[in-house]
């Protein structure tokens, strides 16, 4: 019940970029903390945009009663950047004073902190972050919510490709989120004890790929592997190199490149050209964005709206609410979200030491 | 307790097909049931194929103890046709003397349960057929195992998308199993609360669908519609014919058909472009298969299995276990394959009822 | 879009009785059909309690846009019978009129359905009742919804126990739902695949409940054990009988039966002293009612809730809305709650079958 | 595929105390890790009491195929403590020399990871302790597997009782485990928004609880308080102080802690009493235990296996895996049991703040 050096102000709450699972959390994490504070919630609609055109919602006790359990995020979102369209900036800061808002939150991924970061930057907006990346490809925080939900239900696709895969003595591939990380494919190849991964921070051996799967399947007929959609195929000259395949396999598989079809279902191609092995994949593709958080987020994703008010109550702004161990801390926005945090070398090493 | 006819016998077991949830419980009310009998199991393994090539593992309490939960079948399966196969169908029935099988119990769908059917036909072979199929749609039977699963898993997947369909104000579609039969879309749509569906039983009216969808969406701000992966689009010219679409738009659909992809994103790009609302799509594919199996589905395996060792106990053979209300009835085989059962006009008023 | 004889009136909805899931979509399903004959749908709040007390809410297409997956109901529930109240009957009435309701749907188990059937037999009033109840005890229809998810809830929590029953090599207990019919365990019990289940239906012969369990024991070091709550135990005096047990062991089982203790308890208690295995048992009381419904309960509810509204465009009053096969027919309300359909001979042979 | 400082020896894996969910796949990362070594893994079974009996079983690539999504423990577990059996020490040590094990792996909570703490001081026994605690109470580590899958099933159970609290504007009481910490209700608490949560750590005030769970039902019409099993009542004397009760609401609540009742029930006669509010409780109990794990403690299980067997590469013995922010890191066995994590003022606060 402590008091903010503010004795009473209105925050304004926006969510932008993709929605996942622990924005709505994380939003009652605020709206809660807030009235700790004598402060009152507004919320922006869609992200960036509802500040251009000036959306907003109430925000109170009743709003947030029940959203630890629900998906998305009741605020709405979208991909807006004030900073792409001539003069919404300082409709934004029109909006801003209009509403009276003493701060605001923004919770969203690398676009939406980088607009929080710019505006902290040109105007001294008292802003915080809330981190928010299903991809968990964030460097200055250890996890984002979102991230945990998305492997979860990533894992439970997977044990259902895995029962088919044993009946049909198939090799089943399941594609999963990740365009520039793999961090959601390494989770769920680890926890659904698949056979092998592919991910875009590991160049892909085709021949090394077919070997291995190989020496799977003959031990258990069946053999699962995961795959990140941003995996990068080599192309037909680096496919060349490898040892095992005919000039015909290799026209046929540059052949294939040239059709549009997904990553995962060309990879199936040519593994069941080159061993013989039934082949299929899936795409879980949208599905894994919704659905309720798991508790891991849900926890992670209310603490850091907590804290967001925290800091606005500390008059900590231009910071994004990070998670370094047990601990929240605040990164200056400008740092968070400059660099990409890709897949380790120890981690590597790990599933390495699980695919046998 | 009660004895068979024949005091001492060793009953043959086969799973053809594709795999779907509710074998492994099928599996083990035959092999328990016949132990009141003092019969012995055997699994033929991979369907007819393991017949034709002799391949069978001893099936007892032990291997089925623990199979109410799992999801496939643990004496894997496959499409094989002895009646497509030179001298197949005399090695099947070599084998059957082999093993000295007194009776087989065949469970699959269509095409395995045709096979069993001609064997019973062209050679008395002592058969008694369990059905299964994701699709629900034999006619002769009222449900069969797996359907209620796959509806489950497709209902999970169509809740994630109404999260981010209402965050992002999109409208979702889930393209679901169903080459010909809609059922699966159309529990799917039902259970998940679906704004649309398209099936293959109903030819498609492009210009109606957008309509529903725009004023659902005027409410709601986003839709969701399930559709069959079996559903045929109007070509080109049955296109034309629809009110409210100028030339151009024509083109470009036509242009869209002309690449190969899914039916789901031909209809998104479609909406998307008569909308002008973002439209995504997710395929379940491949993840609808596998699991374990729902209450619903392991019961009915259960019962069906046990059914099937009765039937063997009377002497009924060329039957297969049907379920008609809450009772378990035989059909014969030959009448139970032949005919396709499609969503019929009730359960199409019914969902007429209810997308508003 | 048929149109009902009456062309425009106001249909009241009450749910009574014990929550149980798929009341939420028996409502969506009325207030959706009822638009297609241009009524308008009332919900009267906190059953009976709420007709007695007229309190009263609009039900429109937006309050139940989003109830398919929503457990409980939205019109929340009381024990309350207006004939255990004085002039609680005429006070029903009075609202009736006030609301101006030209019919009403009632939707619950023997009580609420009760005092429909009388409301109808002394007033002729215009009622349709929807049976619910998650122990599937009702004789006049195949099946209620709220049971298929009471089940599935069960079975869950009957594996987890499995789990820690496998580690640690004990018998587990899982007391479910059930005071009167043993359907509930019993299906948990088929579901599960579990070593034995004691329902009301059957007298409990503890002798033959530890023989059957010690040699399943011997097989799989664990044991599963589903019970009704309302099984009852021999008293003292019939545990006199058994084979096996001294004076001593009865002397502390009748000792037992003075405390307090839950019926799971005391038969844990029992099963530890006279097998000498360690024993477990988990109650799952009320964690059992709530929750999103499963798709069976989903689809059979919102089908009786439109049929509901059907009865009442046909004129059919009195009537309950049963499921006979895969068809909603129509039962007179004065017999639709007489009897209590309790687990057959055919259920218990094959319960038996199951359990080697 | 790094070697170790000895290129052949046998690792001993056992698993002792309560089962939990992320034992095995702790268990499958040791096997596969060893393998990089050439090591051979052996299965000590049930804990110390299969070291003391010389019960083992071969640890393979085979065994441990399937693991990451199984609950309790393929060793099976028990709470045999060798110091406190005449002999038994000398003959752990006995069956090491037997078995030919050159290191030991032990999993476990307290006791289990205390007796290899002895052993390892006593004897020098080259053991490395992977900790395992369903409570998260042990203090030399932030995390322990096992945690976050009691959680999320409490979580499970939390919501479904929400529906029935809505339903039946009841208050709901959900009992969890946590015997000496309340790490597990302030997590189930925090995930599923309830509005109390009473655990060990804190003394009850009923006067208070009364008031706030008052002034919730009087916004929302119900309310929803997670209870520890371990909470301790205040006595009749210490309620005596509490204003708003009469004596004879007193005496009656002594009289009630004279009965064998769970603490859950107690405080739920209690609050209907006072409030006058119909209030139900449920218990989790051992339903809480089993299952398979979530993500994060597959992740997290599996990743503390494999940096078992790092360890023992590494000659680090007397060690226990400890998780510290992302990395995992060795603690003296000796100092890891000594000293409980309890729930600290930071938590604290944070659940105040979403409690209003």
């Amino acid at each position: 019940m402590k008091r903010g050096p503010s004795s009473s102000q209105r925050i304004g709450i926006l969510t932008g970029g993709g929605d996942c699972p622990g924005l709505n959390p994380a939003i009652r994490g605020c709206v809660l903390r807030a009235l700790d504070h004598g402060w009152e919630c507004v919320g922006i609609l869609e992200g960036w945009k509802g500040l251009i055109e000036g959306h907003s919602t109430p925000l109170g006790i009743a709003e947030v009663d029940d959203l630890m359990g629900r998906g998305g995020t009741i605020l709405r979102t979208s991909r807006t950047n004030p900073y792409k369209k001539e003069g919404a900036v300082a409709r934004c800061l029109a909006t801003i004073k209009r509403l009276r808002l003493g701060a605001l939150v923004a919770m969203g991924g690398e676009d939406t902190l980088g607009v929080a970061a710019r505006l902290f930057k040109d105007y001294r907006l008292k802003v915080v972050g809330v981190p928010k990346t299903m991809d968990n490809d964030l460097s200055a925080t250890d996890y984002t919510f979102g991230f945990d939900s998305a492997v979860t239900i990533a894992v439970e696709a997977a044990e259902r490709l895995k029962d088919t895969g044993r009946s049909h003595r198939r090799i089943m591939i399941l594609e999963v989120m990740g365009r520039h990380a793999g961090w959601v494919a390494l989770y769920t190849a680890l926890a659904s004890g698949a056979d092998g991964v592919l991910i875009p921070e590991e160049p892909v051996s085709l021949s090394s790929l077919v070997a291995d799967l190989r020496a799977v399947y003959r031990r258990r007929q069946t053999a699962l592997l995961i795959i990140s959609e941003g995996v990068s195929l080599p192309d037909k000259k680096a496919a060349a190199g490898r040892e095992g395949g005919g000039q015909e396999a290799l026209d046929e598989f540059g052949h294939m490149l040239l059709k549009e079809r997904g990553t995962g279902e060309q990879i199936a191609d040519y593994l069941e050209q080159e061993t013989g092995i039934e082949t299929r994949v899936a795409v879980i593709g949208h599905i894994q964005r919704g659905g309720p958080p798991t508790v891991f987020d849900r926890i992670l994703a209310v603490r850091t709206g907590v804290k967001a008010i925290d800091f606005i109550a500390e008059g900590q702004f231009g910071q994004m609410v990070a998670v370094q161990g047990t601990k929240l801390v605040g990164v200056p926005l400008a740092k968070a979200t400059g660099q990409l945090k890709l897949v380790s070398q120890d981690w590597l090493a790990l599933i390495r030491a699980l695919q046998k």
